[in-house]
């Protein structure tokens, strides 16, 4: 149950710079009990998935990657044609969010900003805040994946703007029913292949991998999300002298792969020790150092 | 405003037959006000867009399709590993939503079924009804249209069903942003094709047209919804003696057609008088006779 779990919820009055406040002498956000309900039924978000999120890690109190985690979502929001988030109400509104959590080494913010109520011009706007979850398993032992199809070509993003491709959209039902496909598969994880026939991303994740030496992650403009974990991790990777690149590629490269990973905001970087039922070595001295990293950085 | 219309919102106790009620003792449904908040932000239909959907047409106060729009409501929750709908329990809240509005000749009313609040187990169940716009414009004069690719190849729902293709859910961030890009060409509504170039469905329609005298809709098993409101038609096509056909077929089909239209549930049949530009002749009086066969048809 979610109750058991700290958290805290706060609900922004003005989520957007362009779209007028619900209360222009409001606080800029108020916090909520979590259990209470605070959306309408005719919220957009609700109702078609319209809208855009992030999910930041939060280290010893500090949101992590939060400029990078902003930047992404005035991005999602800018391909869904919604009001720009107002950046100065959502730092308040995620240190509030975080501030009200008892401390806690690690925890997380999830940023949610919809259209808001039909016909209302009023976009909604929330930040949860949470204790983190163990992840010490994933972390440790690995986790195993399945490669499935995500429907759309590589450069989707490019010819065909309007399937938002890219963006982190509210619209996520694909991303939850692809992880009960790897359950019924025997696995934990997804990754994406375009229908092409080329790697993308996990649906909560970025994909790494290790060969030759080099550490591999797809590059950008494939439709997929600019990874703030993944980018943390090529800083991390250029301070041990592991050279990085961008690189489109298909899923047979992985066959020669040393050390492959699903890096993410909050379980951090979890190595694939099984890929379509294939074992796969796991480097578990980089992993620990990834880790330790993710998990103590300061931004 | 939405306020500004007439309607009225129901939340239901027990919306799955399989899962627990939040309150055993308590009636199937509540009415409340549709301005109240009535959902949680941890609810994964607002998360995760992880839910389903209907629209049904309410004629002088009857649910129409009804039957259908159930058992489409019911499949796409089993798409989505969702606890089936409870029938009953939703037919209760559909007559109550309707009840509760001010006697109108054309309403709807739409349901959805969340995967309710993450960890919680119980999926979330509401019936909103509100008096219907008025359409009049669009099926007299008729609307015009883009075809835009959908992404994905006709086939996907067979290949990769974990991509939910012919589910109506609640992911429909997509459904919305394509009629955005149709403002931007200067159109009102879209026609979906495949990327492998078959013609699909609109976001909230389905497409029908005439050629050689047959009245032609691209077939189901193509990732797209079994229409409702295209099922009605067929029917007052085989009154009126016209044959009918269910055609896997690509838009250079459509330069031959002598009359095409949308149909969905609240609009009912609305005429193309314009695809990609190209002016498309309107058949105003059959036009006419399929609005007011939708318009008064008892089930």
């Amino acid at each position: 149950m979610s109750s058991a779990v700290p958290s805290s919820l706060v609900v922004l009055n003005r989520p957007s710079a362009a779209a007028p406040a619900h209360d222009p002498a409001a606080a800029p956000w108020r916090l909520v009990d979590p259990a209470e309900p605070v959306l309408s039924a005719l919220d957009l978000g609700a109702t078609r998935g319209d809208g855009v999120f992030e999910t930041i890690s939060v280290g010893e109190g500090r949101p992590q990657s939060l400029d990078h985690h902003l930047r992404r979502f005035a991005r999602s929001a800018e391909l869904l044609d919604l009001p720009a988030p107002d950046e100065e109400a959502w730092r308040a509104a995620i240190a509030g969010a975080i501030e009200a959590l008892p401390p806690v080494r690690a925890a997380w913010v999830k940023t949610v900003l919809t259209r808001g109520v039909e016909g209302d011009d009023r976009p909604t706007g929330w930040a949860y805040a949470s204790h983190a979850g163990d992840f010490t398993r994933q972390r440790e032992v690995g986790i195993r994946v399945v490669l499935l199809d995500r429907g759309y070509r590589h450069d989707v993003e490019r010819t065909s703007p309007w399937l938002l491709a890219g963006a982190k959209t509210l619209s996520y039902a694909v991303n939850r029913s692809v992880l009960r496909e790897a359950q019924r598969r025997g696995a934990d994880d997804v990754v994406f292949v375009s229908s092409d026939g080329f790697l993308l991303e996990g649906p909560t994740s970025s994909v790494l991998y290790r060969i030759d030496g080099v550490l591999v992650t797809p590059g950008t403009g494939l439709g997929i999300l600019d990874g703030t974990t993944q980018v943390s991790l090529f800083v991390l990777a250029r301070e041990l002298g592991i050279p990085t690149e961008y690189r489109l590629a298909r899923p047979e490269e992985l066959e020669r792969a040393d050390a492959m990973w699903l890096v993410s905001s909050v379980r951090h970087a979890a190595p694939v020790r099984e890929l379509d039922g294939r074992p796969l070595p796991v480097d578990h001295e980089l992993t620990a150092r990834m880790n330790a990293y993710l998990e103590t950085r300061e931004t």
